[in-house]
């Protein structure tokens, strides 16, 4: 892993969320986007090399959505930079993790992107994310 | 805020998760160290600019085995690095973030550290971190 990429916030609000995150890092978000496969509507905040990301459910059966009826607003994952996505899936899968996307999908702000499971990193969900080069 | 100085996971069993997390990160932790005051232990990883910080509790009183206990192991807070503490807090409450603590305290890898109250950041215990120069 090179560094980390972004870390996922799950709001309920996206722009109370974006008011307050303003205030907190004296800047405003750098853009919005949606994930329609995903139910989302997300915002960047640019934190050094890395990157906050607020993301708010735009429908009940969203997976933010979810998360938050069951475990309120907070961290909901972590995401690392990798040059190879396909690789490190195959390395993680060796070492025994729990790859949930075997193929990598199409994510927020220009990524490829795949998940594991959190019960296989200590109740983290862990993104990993290739840029893609255009 | 300059950058993610670092992310806090709260573990139950440290060794545990310090090989699960080197396998993950391809890396060993740089470092291990305890803060009697808040009853952890915890290890360092590097991750670009930022860190990944592993927390375990050495009592059934520390604020980490009682967030496990609620929450499950999970990602715990979230740090910022700052230049100037005292000024981030002053200013912070002035924008109406609830600050824990309003003189810092000394954290883990040689830092002066507060905490922001997470019903005042969307569910998110935001750790300001200023490093002592010496």
């Amino acid at each position: 892993m090179k560094k980390i990429e972004h870390l996922g916030i799950a709001v309920k609000n996206l722009e109370e969320a974006n008011k307050l995150y303003s205030q907190l890092l004296n800047e405003e978000p750098y853009k919005e986007e949606g994930v329609e496969s995903e139910g989302v509507i997300t915002s960047f905040f640019k934190a050094g090399e890395s990157k906050i990301e607020l993301l708010a459910a735009t429908n009940p059966e969203s997976p933010i959505a979810k998360f938050i009826e069951k475990k309120g607003e907070g961290i909901h994952h972590i995401a690392f930079a990798v040059d190879d996505i396909e690789k490190e899936i195959k390395e993680l899968k060796e070492k025994g993790f729990q790859v949930l996307n075997e193929t990598p999908k199409k994510g927020a702000d220009n990524k490829r992107v795949a998940f594991l499971h959190p019960k296989s990193s200590h109740g983290v969900l862990v993104e990993l994310c290739e840029e893609i080069k255009i």
